[in-house]
């Protein structure tokens, strides 16, 4: 059950976005500059970044929520999205990101595990100052996002299949308060995890 | 040494928000929604929070800059500021303010190290939802904060006179973009950490 009185039809951070509409705008402009740019790093390569903190995080809703827009933007291949949702170094992404992901990972532990021989080795791997800065936003952010969600117990539909309708609408049209203030029907949201 | 090409004479968060103008707004935005209300939880009250999860997360520039933010509206007291910075138990604060540090540092471990029972004792103590939502995205978002500026190695000036001059600036002004592009001196930054 939620910590706060937030509309129960609603899952996740949308339900707490629509409690606080006023700080959900930054909020949701933040994902969108952070997510929804494909400049040099592609769209996918974020929304895997996020899953993967997500799932470092322990954060249900989110690393599921992440992962199946993913999921979208490749093309339905939720094999790869999982291998690197839960970090297997097998999976089949490019050494740069694969450098992009070890940073973020670092920045879930803490700022200061972030190392220069990791910097070294993404820069190497042609790694530009802009995907180094946006991996650690990315990163950071979802440290935020994650803490809000379980932070306030907020609903997590627990049935997976509830996941890649949602993700469609965002791998469509973008992060931003139209999507946190749409209600969902009940049953997306009846299980609470 | 930062781990990107930022301005050198632009401390922590602030050469960041230079270098990445765009992600900035919503940063600023955020920070000022969350930071410069005075609805039920005051100024102060939102600034200690922001200082004691700083410190949690052992970020030197964060802590010390909101520190000193929340001294200015404390009349001075740095003594109390320390308290509530280093989570010492006798630090003469109200003991809704107390609970909601408790729930805080819950948040700055992960989203769902929060009980129900520190949520009851919040709210048995005069916590409204609006006070648990706010001290919980607070925290959050200085999960946020604290881990860029340490995951990107930002510049962080050591000599602690140096704070009281920024921190006054926001007292005044607030949070937003006019914080974050304004240079400083060189030698408020020349001794990076």
């Amino acid at each position: 059950m939620p910590h706060i009185n937030v509309d129960k039809d609603l899952p996740g951070i949308r339900s707490l976005m629509a409690f606080s509409p006023q700080t959900a705008g930054p909020m949701g402009e933040l994902a969108n500059l952070l997510l929804r740019s494909n400049d040099t790093l592609s769209m996918a390569d974020r929304e895997l970044i996020a899953t993967h903190v997500s799932y470092l995080n322990d954060c249900f809703y989110c690393q599921h929520s992440h992962g199946a827009i993913a999921v979208c933007y490749l093309d339905g291949n939720t094999e790869l999205v999982d291998q690197v949702r839960t970090g297997d170094a097998n999976a089949p992404v490019s050494d740069k990101l694969k450098a992009l992901l070890s940073i973020a990972a670092s920045v879930q532990k803490g700022g200061k595990f972030v190392t220069p021989q990791q910097i070294e080795t993404a820069k190497l791997l042609g790694a530009t100052d802009n995907d180094i800065h946006d991996t650690v936003l990315i990163a950071a952010a979802f440290c935020m996002f994650n803490r809000y969600v379980d932070g306030l117990a907020s609903n997590t539909p627990s049935d997976l299949s509830s996941y890649p309708l949602r993700a469609k609408q965002i791998a469509e049209k973008g992060y931003g308060n139209h999507i946190f203030s749409e209600r969902q029907p009940v049953a997306e949201s009846a299980e609470a995890k």
